[in-house]
């Protein structure tokens, strides 16, 4: 199964850490290699705008089984205008898997806004399997999950939520992820129009307080209650502030669930943290929830 | 001349700290007080979301002739979805002038885009006023401008941009101000549709790429090329990355520049900065410029 990873945004500090991360996907039976400018470097950049604008169409045209980013980082927002999204949507009909995370949420929200196709919410190269042993190494949940996601041997991901929400069961496209990156894209042609969706959202280093406006924003856009349910995944890596006082991610959740009857999970294992599932962007879902535990399905 | 400072937004960590603003206020000739509720406290809120949303609606009733934000903080977010504008526009045309930045941006766009109003971008209270001498004190170009304009005594502002713009002079509607509240606003109802304006912007704690990210969605969403001038405030107290390897606010304005036709100014005295103009958000103005003097001006 060919795996070709590639630099859409941020750059590559280590060409070692991605060496590590193409032998353990190799380990893990994909025939992976890199895309001749995925170590271009550009300023914060993997390569100037024109190089990674390159990189994304030679690999559509390509159409590896999976096309893994690199990383995240900061860059796609520079190209999205330029993206030729028939291209990538061509790609997908011939069985491209378009797999990432974080600032690659542009180009998948993009992909589903302009071709209607699926991409996976997923690991990034670097941070998935290019950990050093003594930096954390690889988390064996992710990679397997990954792995069986990509195969089509996965069907549905498990997760316990909050009680609260037993016997919810929903039928929708399933889309996000990363929650800077969606609101980034609003009010553009970017944004995808989904009705009745099942909406995951994850973010780093962002205090509750902005996680609560820009979920508040796609509130007051219309976009959260055109949803079937919203599923928050991790918000990690943030600083609390002296002035909190007891505002944090559970008060800011309880706010949000006081302005819309939409219901509102936790706990998705999904976000910039080492354990993580990977979850089709664009497809249809079940979430279902019996207890505390939740499963989204797309068989 | 009377000036109401209130609460809503972020909780005033120290009482203290407003009562030397109110005083300072007065030495500028104000009679200042503040609102009963302007101390109140809730998580990190000044007071609940009733409160504060009451305390907007009890300034607007008295329409005093200044009505100031103690600071800025987050929290208005919460409550523009149930602000009762035309009882906001009411107090503008009994003439009362709405002044602050940074979370109050949302307040002043909201106003603009639901009642046509103007208000003013200007020092909050503790920010502009409250500092004790050993914290850096009062910019008294800060407050003797913003008690010009207040008066109506001022007329225009001038600043150093770079070389390049010589001969720029466009007429417009001026808006801004925070860059992360205007673009928290795309894509719901309490965005004004300004079209022809001059847009002036600034931030705080944003890493130029994430400063560009949110300019490029006004791009995106058509917002730029919609405008006759945009003006960059200031952008301070961000981290630099070690992988930015050059990329920074000169990086950033000139990729943008790269990106539209629309003049993009740099220079003005505005932002999260001791010294900073007043101005006014919703007028008709005058941006031209002589060499490298630019000047904004309403009269």
């Amino acid at each position: 199964m060919e795996l070709t990873v590639f630099s859409p945004s941020g750059v590559v500090p280590d060409g070692q850490a991605l060496q590590l991360a193409l032998a353990r996907l190799r380990e893990l039976g994909f025939d992976a290699r890199r895309d001749k400018a995925a170590l271009a470097r550009r300023q914060r950049f993997a390569g100037s705008d024109e190089q990674r604008l390159a990189a994304i169409h030679r690999v559509a045209d390509e159409a590896p089984a999976v096309a893994m980013a690199t990383r995240g980082g900061y860059g796609l927002t520079r190209l999205i205008d330029a993206i030729a999204w028939k291209k990538l949507g061509k790609s997908v009909e011939r069985g491209t898997r378009w797999v990432g995370l974080s600032d690659f949420t542009a180009l998948q929200l993009g992909l589903l806004a302009h071709t209607g196709q699926p991409s996976w919410a997923g690991p990034c190269a670097l941070e998935g399997f290019g950990r050093a042993p003594e930096a954390g190494g690889m988390d064996d949940v992710t990679a397997a999950c990954f792995a069986e996601a990509m195969r089509g041997e996965l069907e549905a991901v498990g997760f316990r939520t909050e009680i609260g929400f037993d016997g919810v069961e929903v039928r929708g496209t399933l889309w996000g992820s990363n929650l800077a990156m969606l609101c980034s894209l609003l009010g553009t042609r970017h944004f995808p129009a989904v009705r009745g969706g099942v909406l995951f959202v994850e973010d780093v280093n962002e205090h509750p307080y902005r996680v609560e406006r820009m979920l508040l924003q796609l509130l007051q856009a219309g976009v959260l209650a055109a949803q079937k349910a919203v599923v928050l995944g991790q918000f990690d890596a943030w600083t609390p502030s002296p002035w909190d006082r007891g505002y944090g991610l559970k008060a800011m959740v309880a706010h949000l669930r006081s302005r819309t009857r939409v219901p509102i999970l936790t706990g998705l294992p999904f976000g910039h943290v080492p354990t993580k599932v990977t979850l089709p962007i664009g497809q249809r879902v079940t979430l279902a929830v019996q207890g505390q535990q939740a499963f989204i399905a797309w068989a």
